[in-house]
């Protein structure tokens, strides 16, 4: 519990995390669908981070290794990538890469499901998703139809707090024996739960971010991000990662035409954003912090 | 022939048609080309319709199951998104799912042509390509070169007439013994035929839809979110479709200081457009509301 | 030497091959990654150059015929793409179309440091990379980490020299026993290196294009267009392409609010460029008017 934040710091601490990220451009390997390759790197360009999109076996658990962090996102789970990432992950675990897992639309589809499931025992420093999906992957529910969640965010709470506290090691143990250290639960307001960090929730955001492809599925490369700058604190870095990403949404669609001049503002703004408007725009509030028993 | 609107009826009916997609937000299956599939989600997203690129084998069956409609694009024609077209296809078919043909540069490549031609074989609900394509799958010419049609819409008037109208059902009937429900020839004037549509054209649009890639491969989806809301008159969906698409291109190019700036502005009005700029702006006419025999 | 131009002569120069360019409307047929397809046809189209993305083998070697100019890249080495490339080039080569080799990230990555070996051994007509990569490919030094150069243009002269003076013609032989006909290494200041060009640096551009993703790779695709129209020339092809790319980049960055809205202005500023903004916005230097021996 000795990196927690009380509540009113958690603007402060995202400020300074950004810093962070602009100041060491961490190298972020992304093993993602090919629907957001383009703005996924974009956006972690614009952030201050570099991107390499290495998603062939043979080079994928080598360059896990020389990564700062890595994201494997199921969202089109093509063989060649499944490959990549079942290669990429073990590799990150023993190198000590964090990894973000995304399992995008996991619930009914089977390939990217078995294939979530899979690298789920392999204990992901943090677990970004939907509700449906984060719901759908700790075995709580069936899942949404397709990529839109059909869950609320407080809907997977409890599903969250248990994979952070899990006593169950699996296959390969986790960190502390968890299922995964953190937990990311988008939506209108984001819920992020960790053991150090508590139960989070970020208010920050915009619905334009779900009106334009790789609104989440960015997030969860930006949440990669912030793991290397926050290698002892995987809660922080969700909560830093996800208030960065949805204050510059924010700011971007109060100058938005519509969901298309979006997109470059977005961008924009995430490129020129500033401590202070962190620390001012922020609407981070902590409902314990500490993981509920 | 009951559902055929006389010519003044089309704006009102286009509107009618775009307010009934964003009422129900159909979830449009796409099995697309790598090149678009991110502008092709965000066009979706635009208007309003919801949009999932499940493209792998064992999922795309399924999925096109509980889709609200299908598309398939052949413009990337690797292995695993051509076993799922041929998978989702059939299922769409058994489910009564609507689905679009979006024959991208088929003629002398050889992948995407036999490609093509079985899913033809499968009777889309619409056919939608420029006049070149469109030419070369119904066997009436050898296409052109690339991507860009080299024929005129009006090139394409007899073989689409032709199409809805065949009495040859294949190996796997259509709907009424037709190749095709509806084909949608896209140009400078679009050309739409259908049975109970007749030969319509739409005038809307602007040049800058061919300096960006995606143009005319997102209006396949277009058409596929709204066939789901025209489950039975895949014309009136084609003609609707269009002159939504184009109209919005339209208004954009006003604004648009090129082809870059085109494209946000493009998703914005989509997003905005109102039934009053459709019924006002558009430009569409019928040459005969039956196919002429 | 009969093609080199004097110093102040570079800016015409360019500005007459980009209206070749637009007059022709060169078929640029890409196999290239997964992430920058999308921005590399938007690029082609705003400069007035026609793009198709046929990367699928069976269809890849034919196309490469008919095209007016091929580029390779190997950012997202998939083995269809690869099959793909090994089929395409010799095509092209056969077929007298010029191509363009850009070695992403080639180093230390197994798949696509094998695959842009044996694709150099096929002489490109223009080898493009930062310096990292050209360094690497050539055998002069171990790559960069990723899709960043760690070492600068000038690092790279020597090498660049030595690779289009080469006396070793490989397997199959170059143009006069050249290993390449031209390479343009990439940086804040470009350098170009060609036998009828001599050494020559263009000055323009600007950060901003760091700060996108496939700002170097859409690079590629614009020297591929240039090749189509100056077929005796690699070296003048590759400097006029740089310059026009750079100097659109740099007049959309004054415009610019950001990463973000710089990609669109970057689209519209390389679709309006006129001949005169190129004359009069060029720093294109020449070190000397033949290759060093």
């Amino acid at each position: 519990m000795e990196n927690a934040a009380p509540t009113h710091d958690w603007g402060h601490r995202t400020a300074e995390l950004l810093e962070a990220v602009r100041a060491r451009a961490p190298l972020v390997h992304c093993i993602t669908n090919t629907v957001v390759q383009n703005v996924t790197a974009n956006v972690l360009l614009a952030l201050g981070a570099s991107a390499a999109m290495v998603d062939v076996a043979t080079e994928a658990g080598p360059f896990a290794r020389v990564a700062d962090a890595l994201l494997v996102n199921t969202g089109t789970p093509h063989a060649e990538p499944r490959v990549a990432a079942l290669e990429a992950v073990p590799a990150a675990r023993d190198a000590g890469t964090p990894w973000v897992l995304d399992p995008v639309a996991v619930g009914s589809l089977p390939v990217r499901t078995a294939l979530a499931r899979d690298l789920l025992a392999m204990h992901p420093t943090v677990l970004r998703g939907n509700a449906s999906e984060v719901l759908a992957l700790l075995g709580a529910s069936a899942g949404g139809r397709g990529v839109d969640s059909t869950a609320g965010t407080e809907d997977a709470r409890a599903a969250a707090i248990a994979a952070v506290t899990s006593s169950d090691p699996g296959p390969v143990p986790g960190q502390d024996g968890r299922l995964v250290d953190a937990v990311a639960v988008s939506g209108p307001v984001d819920l992020l739960v960790a053991p150090a960090t508590g139960v989070v929730r970020v208010a920050n955001g915009t619905e334009l971010l779900t009106r334009i492809t790789g609104g989440g599925c960015a997030l969860g490369a930006v949440v990669a991000a912030f793991t290397a700058v926050s290698p002892d604190d995987a809660g922080a870095a969700a909560v830093a990662a996800t208030a960065v990403h949805t204050i510059a949404a924010e700011l971007a669609a109060q100058e938005a035409g519509g969901p298309g001049s979006f997109q470059p503002l977005f961008l924009d703004r995430l490129a020129s954003l500033t401590p202070e408007q962190v620390v001012r725009t922020a609407r981070i509030t902590v409902e314990s912090a500490a993981v509920p028993a």
